[in-house]
């Protein structure tokens, strides 16, 4: 019998259909079955639109993610590195350089991150993107290349390879066109089982919410982590995601370059806050997560250190290098005496913007940031945009900070001769003043840990 | 701008997704775009299960099967037919040769009835692979060469044509594969489409429902047909459903040719009462319907005329004849006086299975008696497969009929040189004997009728 004579594809759907659980068997059949070309696409539709609907629980999205992971290369590193493999993964936000921070500041304690990232699509920005605006850093590495990488620096960011769980691919392009993206059993499916694919050790996850993030509502971040959290511990990889807030851009700085730039500065210990803080408390629960130190607080102070004394930044430049870079325009972009953009692309015109009264910062939309920031060239809304990597905003203020009428607030970094009226009517409903100053609490970006339950 | 960039399929299908109504603009959007290539596969597959799960409500269901229909031709006849222009469809059964006596008794009685029909597939026998039991019937005309049958002889019964309904067969060929196919919006959405396109004036459905039918409890049946009901008068056909029971088979025969033998009997006034109870039943309604008679007692007594006074087994006769059967052939198949099996395929054997127990007969299973027919070659299990025309199954006893142990009770019909046990074993388990007599309503076959609402 033909291992695809197990089960009727249609019978699977109607077991899904009518609510029903599918076993472990039923699922990695139905991944096999479509990777094998054995599913049409009709009947993929169905199957996902039938997920999508009647959701999938625990189980079954352990189940999906071990299948899709399994669906192709399973990256494998040498032995001596284990316990030291760690990864971070966002849901995505605005303003987020948060990796091209993390990995080395993780490096440079001694872990190895094997960071497979992605692109931008939508309103977020993507981590590739952003590196690929230094010129010469190239984001395709064969596994091999990432072991070389990983053994003398300690971090990489790469771009997703081929062999790398295809059903993934499969899943998501049909996902796309069929509204099934979102559905939080099959998000942390695509993530989860990307994840480890990297063979790692621990992974922290950064689920955003508010304006800017893919949820908009707590509680739906919330399900979310919850359901990725389970799902990465039942693969045997220790997760844990802290739920941040996403409303305001992080940092002062959107757009690729500007947000290399920011991330540099974060590198030399002179980055924004609220940045700062992402990057200590992620790398600081992976420390603590795989025992490198024994409380959280040690582990934050650990990569604050990276920060502060240049080690972090060392592996940043060195990371470069084995990416790509020229050695001289990576310690030319590395050297604190330095002007960033002499290495990185700057656009032909700064225009500043000035607020309309006088009060407190109540709100920075994120979002209305995004889709003014995409109108400039910053990202893509199909694949194949050609993306503007100098163009962006540049935030001169803060969330809570007090203004008067008439202040430049935020500066445009573009290259159209005149910038065009929407941009800047988008920019200026993102800013909400008020008369009241903010509580200090309400500028923390992490709002909550969610841990894998103790089996 | 073109116009299938009116909506974005991901939009309407996350609008099915959610449980929002979709409107009658969005619906022919769909349905246009199908048919005209611009939805992807497996756009289609999320979309019908969307629909499956979501459901359809009447106005949906009606604005389905309205852009269904207008998909392809619809059926133009002489202005002077109005009005007398009928048909029947059933959802199904077992033994269910109704058609093939119905037509020409509709015929008889001055009316038009140009019944598309269809093949089986599945447990169920289909009218057109019973009439392909008679040696030349050809199911393949041309709305012209119908035209003139109907002219001549008042009946016709064909085969689908390419240009009639080609989004039912893009929708039906996806259900099929996609679990999605026993939803009963799409399916009212399937039937009255091609009922529509036939451009008739009244339309009776007999919608069954039990052990031999695609709807198992009555409760299904009754909700589908209320369905087609509003749905037809909707689109302005006067439609009415007969809501009939289908646990045991109809009739005595099962099997293609021995079916086609039990039609001529009921045409000869002969058949058996169940049958001659579902013809009258359903043709006397349809001339009450159309106003042809005042009274639906008087409809249906003027039907039985027809089988009894030799007009409709006339009108029988002049179809085979129109419909490519040589005319000595429909003469000879049609003379009471002949034994129909000289025309019709005669099966090699004929294997008797007896009663193991004495009493009466409780239940005659149409399921079982389907399946071990279907076992015999008698339909199909896919569209390729061949068919046995003399095979089938001949019941020589009745739901109520007192039985003694070791009596003969029904009558195989096979090729099969030994018949194999599986069969013999199926048929026995179709027989329910118990020692109580059953009373005789529950041998009638009509057990309600569901009449569009005067609006």
């Amino acid at each position: 019998m033909d291992e695809f004579d197990k089960y009727r594809v249609p019978d699977l759907i109607a077991k899904k259909r009518d609510g029903q659980k599918l076993n472990k068997d039923e699922i990695e059949f139905f991944i096999k079955a479509a990777v094998n070309g054995k599913v049409q696409d009709s009947q993929l539709g169905a199957m996902l639109m039938a997920m999508y609907i009647r959701d999938l629980d625990d189980d079954e999205t352990t189940d999906l993610t071990r299948s899709m992971m399994m669906s192709g290369e399973i990256m494998e590193w040498p032995n001596h590195w284990r316990g030291k493999l760690v990864d971070k993964h966002s849901t995505g936000g605005v303003g987020d350089k948060i990796s091209l921070a993390l990995a080395p500041a993780l490096a440079a304690c001694g872990m190895k991150v094997p960071m497979v990232s992605g692109r931008g699509l939508g309103h977020t920005g993507g981590t590739l993107d952003k590196l690929e605006a230094i010129p010469g850093f190239t984001v395709s590495r064969t596994t091999s290349e990432m072991i070389d990488t990983l053994e003398t620096v300690g971090c990489c960011i790469v771009g997703q390879t081929k062999s790398l769980v295809p059903a993934d691919k499969i899943l998501y392009a049909t996902r796309d066109v069929t509204s099934t993206v979102s559905n939080k059993g099959l998000i942390a499916g695509s993530i989860i089982s990307k994840k480890a694919a990297e063979n790692i050790d621990a992974l922290v996850l950064d689920v955003k919410y508010g304006k800017g993030a893919m949820m908009q509502a707590e509680h739906d971040a919330r399900e979310l982590a919850k359901r990725m959290v389970a799902i990465g511990n039942g693969l045997g990889i220790t997760t844990t995601a802290l739920l941040t807030n996403m409303d305001a851009p992080i940092g002062r700085m959107v757009g690729n370059a500007l947000e290399v730039a920011e991330a540099i500065f974060c590198l030399h210990g002179n980055g924004p806050s609220d940045l700062g803080e992402l990057v200590t408390s992620l790398g600081g629960h992976l420390l603590h997560m795989i025992g490198k130190v024994s409380t959280l607080t040690e582990g934050c102070n650990k990569i604050r250190e990276t920060l502060q004394n240049g080690t972090a930044m060392k592996c940043f430049e060195r990371m470069l290098v084995e990416q790509g870079v020229n050695e001289n325009v990576a310690s030319q972009l590395c050297d604190i005496q330095n002007d960033v953009f002499d290495v990185l692309p700057k656009a032909k015109y700064v225009t500043p913007i000035t607020t309309s009264r006088s009060g407190y910062v109540q709100e920075i939309d994120a979002m209305m940031c995004a889709v003014a920031a995409g109108k400039l060239g910053t990202g893509r809304t199909k694949s194949s945009d050609p993306i503007n990597y100098a163009a962006g905003l540049e935030l001169l203020v803060q969330i809570g900070d007090q203004v008067i009428e008439g202040q430049q607030w935020i500066k445009v970094h573009h290259d159209m001769d005149i910038l065009p009226d929407e941009v800047g009517d988008l920019i200026k409903t993102a800013l909400v003043i008020g008369p009241e100053s903010i509580k200090a609490k309400t500028l923390s970006r992490v709002l909550d840990v969610i841990r894998g339950e103790s089996t």
